[in-house]
């Protein structure tokens, strides 16, 4: 099956919008462990539609597309569907009904949203009112969906992932899981994945990096061997490896912290707030964290922490003994049972031979335990040392409660 | 004239990469005053190269392609290139001497990465191996640019736009200008720009939304126009209007912090800590920041900032009582000059019907002058809430420090 993807925007030629749909239906159909052989962007304009999707039915069996659905006349995708599939445009009440029953009756553009091709199959639009259409000629399908992110994910998730499986059930024999690491760099990853791989011949392996996380995605007609895989993958990352629901480290920390019913402080320096902002990205975070103290000048060292003035002449800010002196000042000015320090130099100036831009100093403990202390040196530029020792400051929290 | 994108990789039709390079050449040739007809993303595979190039330079004057240029094996567009522009593979010996010079002379792969069709300019890559290759035939232009972005922005900046502008001579004849806002959304700004464009026929107007700034780009022919329009857009939104060299209000916010020696302590609730990590994404921060309080829990608010245990019982923690106890906080217990508040509740959960998900307080004082606080109500996601809180404390923050 040879499948293409259509993506219809004047925005995304003229890069007001970063095309992150693409991304995204690459990686879900790739989980069912079909290939995309090629995507296209045209502009919203009748006779690119028409050009491009006739090619792209000419090559291709599948076609995924978004955008141009909207509710005013520059968007011109379900006239050229209908000429294309042979039937004409036609109100569907089902679906009028439906948007009437939710935006009111006032609403003019409901109707023209409504009007679909005449053998179009509509899909319901949880979070929008373009509703997504399957047409289907001579063995080929095209689907299209509104280029919104939200809304085109929801219509995915919720009704073209379940029509795909059932009409391509030959080719949709794949199942897929995710396993997710933290704090390990694509090369790390990249020659230990490989051996383990050769000994999994049934089963695909893809990497998908962020600066936030590592997820590697296992596909296979056999799912019967995603469990030794796993089992595998965690000998080699004992640290590295969690789950949660979302595939996020931060929700990994809640429930640990929750499970745990302890309480979590944060000093940080060079992260500028970056770790208190990822743990309050998961709703749930006011359960277990007091909050963070941003001490980005020495004199809020001194005074909120209590580190000494000494160690930092003697030492500098950016060293072990104020990692640990930062911790140990959460433990002595709040009720907190968890803390956790960073101090580092982001750059790009300010560096020395002694402690180069780039130089971290990580430390966590549990209250009236010894605190295990973390050097590390990420060379590149500000954004990526603070998003990195971001990272580390997470995965060393998430060491400390999982008792590693 | 009529440009195509041409995209080529593999791990952009798995979604493993968000193509951003899309949206960067877009921005730039629009910057131009040019468009994009088409972007294409295909396989490393020579066939499917070979196959898009050629109708792509049937149907248009310009290409520029990313990726595929790779010292491995696997990157065949130089091949596909030498056969389509009637020349052989050759060994280009300034290319490989730079190569050598910058990293040394063991490596194998430096003479791969050297060997370019030999009617191609080179266009040397300051950050990475591959160089940038133009071939010219008939007219018409393709242009190649190593996939990694870093690699590809530069050689873009360098040799890219000098040459564009060159070659089209008559079709660059535009310059063009960004004025950026903060705390606009589009649909305020959308008919406030309609009738000022109305008025400046000769200028084109292209939005760029970001959850961070709104940028206005105008371009036109006639630049004499564009102090007016810039002129009438600040006249619209004189609270809003800022400039800085890169665009971000950090950095508008640093240079003003600098010029009027002044110390700023910020408090956090609802945002948790991200006002902190914004200001301090730019180098420099040191030299202003003292400090941000994560104050997530009642017990800092009252701890930390001396917030009263009365008012977070009788008016909630999302007040503007509790804001303004904030700042004043700030002042009693810090050195700053400068004091900004954030109170709100991102949810999903805990609303009610006097304070639903989406509230938020901000407040903001000069020590010793009275605080200004604000008030908004932010429906959407918590990730959307917690975007538009960190946003809206900015951008007072901002109108503090102009005296507005």
């Amino acid at each position: 099956m040879r499948i293409e993807l259509v993506f219809i925007g004047d925005e995304l030629l003229r890069g007001a919008v970063v095309n992150t749909n693409a991304a995204y239906l690459g990686q879900e159909l790739a989980a069912l462990g079909w290939k995309v052989a090629r995507q296209t962007c045209i502009p919203d304009q009748p006779e690119s539609i028409e050009e491009c999707l006739k090619s792209a039915l000419a090559r291709s069996d599948l076609i995924v597309m978004t955008g141009g659905l909207g509710p005013t006349l520059d968007d011109r995708t379900r006239d050229v569907l209908a000429q294309l599939f042979e039937t004409e445009l036609a109100l569907n009440e089902e679906v009028f009904g439906a948007l009437q029953a939710r935006y009111g009756h006032m609403e003019l553009s409901l109707r023209n949203q409504a009007t679909i091709p005449r053998t179009a199959k509509a899909l319901p639009n949880s979070t929008g009112t373009a509703p997504g259409l399957i047409l289907e000629k001579e063995g080929k399908v095209v689907i299209a969906l509104p280029g919104i992110p939200l809304e085109m994910k929801a219509l995915f998730k919720e009704s073209v992932l379940p029509f795909l499986k059932e009409r391509y059930r030959e080719e949709a024999q794949f199942s897929s899981e995710n396993i997710t690491l933290i704090c390990v760099s694509e090369s790390a990853l990249d020659p230990i994945l490989r051996k383990i791989s050769e000994r999994y011949p049934a089963v695909e392996f893809g990497i998908y990096p962020s600066f936030e996380v590592l997820t590697i995605t296992l596909t296979s007609r056999q799912k019967q061997w995603f469990a030794k895989v796993k089992e595998e993958i965690q000998a080699a990352f004992p640290f590295n490896h969690f789950s949660s629901p979302s595939g996020k480290i931060e929700e990994a920390i809640l429930q640990l912290m929750i499970a745990q019913k302890k309480k979590l402080v944060i000093a940080e320096s060079c992260t500028g707030g970056r770790v208190a902002a990822r743990l309050t990205s998961v709703a749930g975070a006011s359960h277990y964290l007091l909050g963070s103290l941003v001490t980005y000048s020495n004199e809020f060292k001194e005074k909120l922490l209590g580190v000494s003035a000494k160690t930092l002449k003697e030492k500098s800010d950016v060293s072990e003994a104020v990692a640990l002196e930062m911790v140990q000042g959460i433990f002595h000015t709040t009720q907190a049972d968890v803390g956790l320090a960073v101090t580092g130099l982001a750059g790009p100036t300010g560096g020395s031979d002694k402690t180069p831009v780039g130089t971290l100093y990580i430390a966590a403990a549990e209250r009236g335990k010894d605190p295990l202390v973390q050097h590390y040196f990420f060379p590149g530029s500000r954004e990526k040392i603070q998003l990195l020792a971001t990272n580390y400051a997470l995965g060393l929290l998430f060491r400390i409660l999982r008792k590693l």
